[in-house]
């Protein structure tokens, strides 16, 4: 057997919201199922548990490693995130949460409702002290300029919050980088900053200062700005930008697949030989979509907590919940979460950066 | 001969930067000789004298249409916006632009340096009362779900400006709105707000001021905020959005087109049907980014000013040239500038918008 635990590791335990994402419970649960099998990791499975109990009854998984947490209360798409915490204190994703609270678990994954899931996180998962806000951090794929093992780099924050300051920003920069380090296995990733041109002047106030501050700060890896065309590229390992924009960069890039094929059916109408490339590339273009799933990942991790919290896609298979359940506990064990509280005490405590904030 | 001037219209005369553009002068030249042959619209060539009459002389033109204004000095790349009115004051680009504020021409166009041409554009060329902000628009393809007689939609501002107030968005949408109008030959486009979700109190107190004002407008057809993902579906004729993020997202989608046959590329290494494909769409694939040049109509127009000024695309070749003379002729004719001016100066006066603008 492959998941004997090591004993020098301690057990890690990761909650699963089997009842968030549009293929909930069937998916999530089979996901846990499957974790148990591949990897050391426990799992709690919060939510209805007959359900739970049927699904778990037809599949094949470590029944020393799961445990379910029974709730009949549950978050949809369609209810509004502010008023899931009040209207639904026992929904499933909201349980979950409590349990990194109360020491239970040490890492959170859900599909769910993901405005209602960084509510949830927000209110019941620990905060790194010295973090000013969480980000969403987006796993893409990218043309990978700079020949790394793999293709994918991290967008933060794409939509935990709207407008940012000057330190939020360089926070997400000293977060991101910990994880992109981590996940891509690599001591010194490169960081950029989204903006409208190459110049340290460009895109306003806030990002002029942030530009300053990476550029000095002397563990960031900081490659300059980098420009709408060069998201894809690869130019960098970790993209800096405020949840509004990253928000919508990244649905922009969602929705280009599906665009892309149907543009091309209207362009190429009457040139067969475009015409019987779509249809060759018919399935490619649903490969490229399924990547910027990010399942490949396994899931989009929020930033920022004392938790390994990660947030799966919402039409998440069974195989994307189970990297995410193997993410989150790789995750705790590297001790992600220490080693950004680590980062944001040396950022918060450093005077010189004191000078660079408020004097330029 | 099919350019023989209507004897009711009067004369029209576009200034063309002669030397802007990656291809100038080769381009705007003959770009300019083709526009006489096909339209009434008389080009006055700013440029090196000498290498226009070359060019001319080894293509065909209507010598009535046409004129060359001498300068030797003209705006690269490399010329830092900031820096070119000082610096280079007898600019082919900048003498375009005091043409029109001699009244000398109706409509300016060249495909040079963008910021420098903004900068020039905002200098010299007289702007309508009561705009506060110009802005860049641009046309882009769409999957054209309102079924309307094209595929283009405008979207704006994509970096004339930083970061906007609530009366320059309202203003933009407003500008937009008359021309898609008139471009797309509809009378009455809708305009859509650019934001992180479709709900009203999205995105932060500015665009949120901005959806109850344009919600509350009459002669806007106002269809709500949309998404990221929602951009190229052309769900409304008009997008309007900071010209921070709206450069972000251009940029965004330009790079797309490269970035999946290069990623294609990488996914289908082993499969072959999906690599014949590949092939088969290279040509396909050029097309598109052709389209996103938004050759086909022109340029990207400067709103905002009392006259017409175009921004062709920097890599714009002879036919690109050619329909943004035309295109701005037409813009001319069809008095675009004069009903932006009735628009914004009935939204300036509206007492009603007072109260929203204030109250709430």
């Amino acid at each position: 057997m492959n998941n004997l635990p090591d004993e020098n590791l301690p057990i890690t335990t990761i909650a699963v919201d089997a009842m968030g994402g549009d293929l909930a419970p069937t998916e999530p649960v089979l996901g846990a199922a499957q974790a148990t099998l591949e990897s050391t990791a426990h799992v709690i499975l919060v939510g209805d548990k007959i359900r739970i109990l049927n699904l778990l009854n037809e599949t094949e998984y470590n029944a020393n490693q799961i445990e379910i947490i029974h709730t009949d209360e549950f978050v949809t798409n369609e209810d509004i995130p502010q008023q899931v915490i009040k209207k639904k204190p026992k929904a499933s994703m909201i349980l979950a949460a409590k349990l990194c609270r109360e020491g239970t678990v040490q890492g959170l994954v859900s599909a769910g409702n993901t405005g209602a899931y960084v509510l949830s996180a927000s209110q019941y998962v620990p905060r790194i002290v010295g973090v000013r806000k969480t980000a969403i951090a987006a796993v893409y794929p990218t043309q990978n300029a700079q020949k790394r093992n793999d293709y994918f780099a991290l967008l933060l924050d794409i939509g935990a919050n709207v407008h940012c300051a000057t330190e939020d920003m360089v926070q997400f920069a000293l977060m991101g980088m910990i994880y992109a380090s981590d996940i891509k296995g690599i001591p010194d990733p490169t960081v950029a900053l989204l903006n409208i041109g190459k110049e340290s002047y460009k895109g306003g106030e806030m990002l002029s200062r942030v530009y300053k501050i990476l550029d000095r700060l002397p563990n960031v890896n900081f490659v300059g700005n980098i420009e709408g065309d060069d998201v894809m590229k690869g130019l960098a390992d970790v993209v800096v930008t405020e949840g509004y924009v990253g928000n919508i960069v990244m649905k922009t890039i969602e929705g280009i697949a599906e665009t892309l094929s149907h543009l091309g059916r209207y362009a190429f109408k009457h040139r067969f030989l475009w015409r019987l490339g779509l249809i060759a590339l018919s399935g490619g273009i649903r490969t490229l979509k399924q990547l910027t799933d990010y399942s490949e990942y396994g899931g989009a991790p929020l930033l920022g907590f004392q938790n390994v919290v990660i947030k799966a896609h919402g039409r998440s298979k069974a195989k994307a919940i189970t990297n995410a359940i193997k993410l989150a506990a790789k995750s705790y064990r590297d001790n992600i979460c220490g080693k950004i509280s680590n980062e944001i005490s040396q950022f918060e405590s450093n005077t010189f950066i004191d000078d660079i904030k408020y004097n330029f």
